[in-house]
């Protein structure tokens, strides 16, 4: 089988070229030099983020096909940018390959990180790619573009505050149990896609931003209970969520509890679904509400910011506890 | 010796906080949010680039002091920005720890890209922070402006140009050898240090950019005669460089041919200069040597750009063959 040592790094660019879409006309300088450049928006502050995927801590290349791997790595840095309400424009693709990569999965992988750019209008305009003796890191930069009025923080949420949550949260967990059970569960068919496949909810985000409707803002990668935790923590409140409210679907439901499991507590702490998480003041709760139907998805009150810190699900101050979050570096 | 593995990552996001310059007034959102968010400057294109350091390929942790891993990470990005004539502003760092990595290391690399930062005013705006299996990744993306017509590109040099490089070429590779050989060479200390703490000339290519006296640029990461052949590639032109005017140190001349090995080709191969390459176009000569003098960076004229493609060396055409630039994935 062809593997990435069988190409030159130029070789490997060559194919990464070939399947970006063409430049646009704000891309002064693209790949091929020391630094890309390109024309700032008027009007609007630039929006950055990183975020890396690492073989065998974020993805398991037993169960997770080449693409799943490439969609992931630039969809997690597109969910970090719709959660400051920006609106997505360019990636930097960095690569750290074993030279025992099959030359189709390297191919497999820029294609689908290219194919969600360009559904994004987002351009690739440089990158990096050098070998390891480790294992497949992929680190994705994306820049945004967001109006200083709506720049969405994870501080700024007030007591009495409602917390929303787009989609359904937990479904990625259980697709990835399913994943590691090698279980066929056809039923968790679309858990499945959503762990390998995450959507960044981009188009929420922008909206709920420009309507001006939320207090603050954070994208579910480390799971519902660290981003309540973080959003409270960031705007000195705490939140009490309700337990039947929080949007779980009945197929992931199921799977849970037929594993003898929590399906709350896997929902509160399992990562993954790239959801957003709002606080909505009252009297902007019609016009959050108005966003997320134009963005056509849905969204679901579970709760409520309160003065006294810590987080509760009815009540209890175990089920979320954020410690769970605090991922040691074992 | 406490590691890595003893630390939650917000720990460890702690320990970076602590040692970065506070956030600039154009830092809207710094460290802490989903993603970071900045004001662009007025009248500037905005300059992006990424590049990895891979403990094994790109250092060697029995010689290389954590200090100099976290100097180089972030230098070699602002040769990049140097490279395109801009003025660099911002950084992301991201991180694949190792859990064994002691957590002194940690710190030093972080305490040198910090001072380091600080130093050209850059802020470091965000990051990532990842456990991995495999070897130290440290993946850098430097964000900067240049003005529109001040943009230092690799294609514009033209037939006639003068090639200039900045210092010295070959002594990081002989400074590189000489802690691969573990050898004493108190004679190379200048060279080892520009080895381990290579300088990104960003005065010069701020300067040469502002002065526009250059028709093409790139820094000498990979080697001068990669540099040469980039160059004349992008710009559909060959060059004639003069073996006896490539600037090399006395003592760095001295190491290779005391190990049998030939200077010039030692000096247009070996990488890690972090030197600017420049055309200039005889009537701008005045002009660069000016910039060049107020940027307090000496520089030699090495060639000059030619009709017939490739780089010969005293006319003969092996010396720079760009091949050895082409580095196999192996």
């Amino acid at each position: 089988v062809p593997t990435i040592a069988d190409h030159s790094e130029r070789e490997l660019i060559a194919r990464i070229r070939t399947r970006l879409s063409p430049p646009a006309a704000w891309v002064a300088v693209g790949i091929g030099d020391d630094a890309a450049v390109i024309e700032s928006e008027r009007n609007h502050l630039e929006v950055l983020t990183v975020d890396a995927l690492v073989e065998g801590v974020h993805f398991d290349r037993a169960f997770t096909p080449a693409a799943a791997v490439g969609h992931r790595a630039l969809a997690v840095n597109l969910s970090d940018l719709a959660a400051m309400g920006a609106r997505p424009r360019f990636a930097l693709l960095s690569m750290a390959l074993p030279p025992a990569l099959p030359t189709d999965d390297f191919d497999a992988i820029i294609t689908a990180l290219a194919d969600l750019a360009a559904s994004h209008h987002v351009q690739v305009i440089g990158g990096n790619l050098t070998r390891t003796s480790g294992p497949l890191v992929i680190d994705v930069t994306a820049g945004g573009v967001v109006r200083r009025r709506q720049v969405l923080r994870r501080a700024g949420a007030r007591s009495g505050d409602e917390l929303y949550v787009t989609g359904r949260v937990g479904s990625a967990h259980a697709g990835l149990q399913a994943l590691q059970a090698r279980a066929a569960a056809p039923e968790l068919r679309d858990a499945v896609h959503r762990y390998l496949y995450p959507e960044a909810r981009i188009r929420t985000g922008l909206l709920v931003a420009r309507n001006r409707a939320a207090s603050a803002c954070m994208d579910l990668s480390d799971g519902l209970a660290d981003a309540v935790s973080q959003v409270c923590e960031a705007s000195g409140v705490g939140a009490d969520l309700t337990a039947e409210h929080i949007p779980i679907a009945p197929e992931v439901r199921q799977w849970f509890e037929a594993r003898g499991l929590d399906a709350v507590r896997e929902a509160l702490h399992g990562g993954d679904d790239y959801e957003l998480l709002f606080a909505v003041p009252r009297r902007r709760r019609r016009a959050f509400l108005a966003a997320s139907r134009l963005a056509g998805v849905p969204v679901t009150r579970i709760g409520v910011c309160a003065e006294a810190a810590g987080v509760r699900v009815d009540g209890r101050t175990d089920l979320a506890d954020p410690s769970a979050g605090f991922r040691h570096f074992r």
